[in-house]
């Protein structure tokens, strides 16, 4: 049996590309698959969604689900976020490493094991909040932060219809803002009101139906709080599909869009102006793979499979390196079909193909680099620090 | 913005759950999204996977794609299999980093960048094997080995039917080995014939007979073969779902099955034995989750989702921690949604759900971490050194 070999500590931060940053023509030597990032779009968006957010009065707290990457969030934080929102500890945890210090975690960090692992990130200085959706769990996390001489922060999460995690009604929402308010080592800092699959309705006036029914109950519950004194100093949410309608409704105090960096084929579908004067967000986010095999007529397969694309959401759009109207599939974990309009049309073998990704986010998470490329150069290569799940 | 961490190295390599191996209850106290394989039933699936060869006279190659673990094959290795296959050359990458020196490269390797990859394992001493499927391309992988002074053990891939590589024609065949035979730099070896879809086929005699269908293609090759005096020393293929075929048929001279270790709910529906005296293979491979979020009725809210299960296949299967009839369903990234029966039941916040997991091999892809568990403690914890796709 051969030695172990060391890891090549370059070769594990910056991935077998690394050879190519700065390099002429680097980008078609890619091995792949690889994600790309455009980085003149990919600012471009960062800047647009700052400063609409900025027009109206709304702090940034982007989503780092989406993207799981420090240089990212330090470039969102740069351009005028307070901070991130994560959806997991884990994810903290690989921000805060990386030296972003000013965590919103969405979604409640729940069992004894993960209690000790949050204190141990108060225990680094972080600024870190998390939502909570159950009294008597916040009663024990209070208890944990107190032991430990902490106090947390909370926000009080609330379920606009999804019905996966917050409370639904307001007296339960008042009922856990009086614990959190009661107890010791918690703070209560205001509420979470996030509603997942509003953000994906195509149609606008379909979406800004849907999701003014929702924010109701967001309104009402403010107003309760505020009758009592306890008016909320932060409520956060929105995503990209609700940025325009939740910049005209000014409920939320913070926004959690995330998407709007790479703009995948999901949000390509949906229309999100609400006006001219709202920005377009270009897409920013590629992922290039390589033609391996060819002896079928009409379709070549590709290296980019199940390992490469989330599957959960619709497929792979061709950006660039296929004739107009070639259509991927998927083809197993390591492989794509792309099948040809006319099926005399082929593809040589080592031919790179780009796509347009599925859902960001757990496409996102399959892959550990992005690789920066401005004006056809690749000047950069980051790390998908968050990907995972432990 | 706080100063930049060192990564923890032991964290690392086992995860955060490292403080539980050999701690009586640990397995309770596991923070989730978590797999843990279950070692006695691994061990069962190896010995009589290796038994089953042994008395058919076929040598075990099994396929990493399933595992991407180092450990797991060196415990394959030492039960008697001559090697592994990778579906990659980045799994062939990390399974040589750790020690496993004899790999056969299951897809083409295409690219400028991988061969030059591919190359520096031949430097680095170790017995590598890849497939070809097209001449032009073998042509120019020989160049490049001849180049750097090495010789590359080709297989040609043969397509039994799913179109995806290999070529499914005797007269391209035989090209392929007439300029695998006559150049410099590769050197044939044999035949890869492996039939995906056929492994999943639920009923044995439709299996059956769609696979001896496919396999005349591969027996007439081999008697065209044997009349030129070139034979192939090596015959590789197989899956799980074949592996009572392959030992009936004997064409085959090295197996490649992987998931047999594992045993996912896609396997589960599959009848596998030809006969009694075929060996059961148990489930070993579980997925632990936590509940946490419980505000709906007839449903709770688990920590295990898109992040956790592979999507391509069936849903991932309750099998301990909930009531019986108790359906999962994805919730997100980050969330699954359990169903109960009854919709009176419940189950308390940080309670942990155990789940057959789906399509194993993306489902690992996911992972960092297998939590190896004998007797309801954790003994170790292996590294997936190989997933990802880079």
């Amino acid at each position: 049996m051969a030695i172990v070999q060391p890891v090549d500590e370059r070769r594990c931060l910056t991935g077998p590309n690394a050879r190519l940053i700065g390099k002429p023509g680097g980008l078609r030597e890619l091995t792949t698959p690889a994600l790309v990032l455009d980085l003149e779009a990919f600012e471009q968006n960062i800047k647009a969604h700052q400063h609409q957010l900025n027009l109206h009065g709304l702090r940034a707290r982007p989503h780092a689900k989406s993207h799981k990457c420090a240089e990212i969030a330090r470039k969102q934080i740069a351009a005028g976020a307070v901070g991130v929102c994560t959806a997991s500890l884990h994810e903290a945890e690989a921000m805060l490493a990386q030296g972003i210090d000013n965590i919103l975690i969405t979604s409640p960090v729940v069992g004894a094991g993960k209690l000790k692992r949050l204190m141990q990130l108060l225990e680094r200085g972080a600024e870190v909040a998390v939502v909570v959706d159950d009294q008597e769990y916040a009663a024990s996390m209070a208890a944990a932060a107190h032991r430990s001489g902490h106090v947390l922060d909370v926000l009080i999460d609330l379920d606009l219809g999804m019905g996966r995690t917050g409370v639904s009604n307001i007296e339960s929402a008042l009922q856990l803002v009086d614990v959190a308010c009661a107890t010791e080592g918690i703070s209560y800092r205001g509420l979470q009101a996030y509603s997942g699959r509003v953000q994906h309705i195509t149609e606008f006036a379909e979406r800004d139906h849907v999701y003014t029914g929702q924010l109701r109950f967001l309104s009402a519950l403010i107003a309760a709080l505020d009758k009592r004194g306890l008016k909320p100093a932060i409520v956060s949410g929105g995503g990209t599909g609700t940025l325009a309608l939740d910049c005209r409704e000014g409920i939320l105090t913070e926004h959690q869009a995330g998407s709007y960096i790479f703009m995948d084929v999901e949000y390509g579908a949906v229309t999100l102006r609400a006006s001219d004067a709202d920005p377009v967000f270009a897409t920013s986010l590629f992922l290039h793979s390589t033609v391996i095999s060819k002896n079928v007529r009409g379709q070549v397969t590709t290296d980019a499979g199940l390992k490469s694309f989330a599957t959960d959401g619709p497929l792979p759009r061709v950006s660039a390196g296929a004739p107009v109207g070639t259509a991927y599939s998927f083809f197993g974990d390591e492989h794509g079909c792309l099948t040809f309009r006319t099926p005399t049309d082929s593809l040589p073998l080592g031919s790179i193909v780009a796509f347009v990704t599925p859902h960001c986010d757990p496409t996102i998470n399959l892959h550990d680099y992005l690789h920066v490329v401005r004006h056809d150069t690749i000047v950069d290569i980051w790390q998908i620090v968050g990907r995972g799940v432990l």
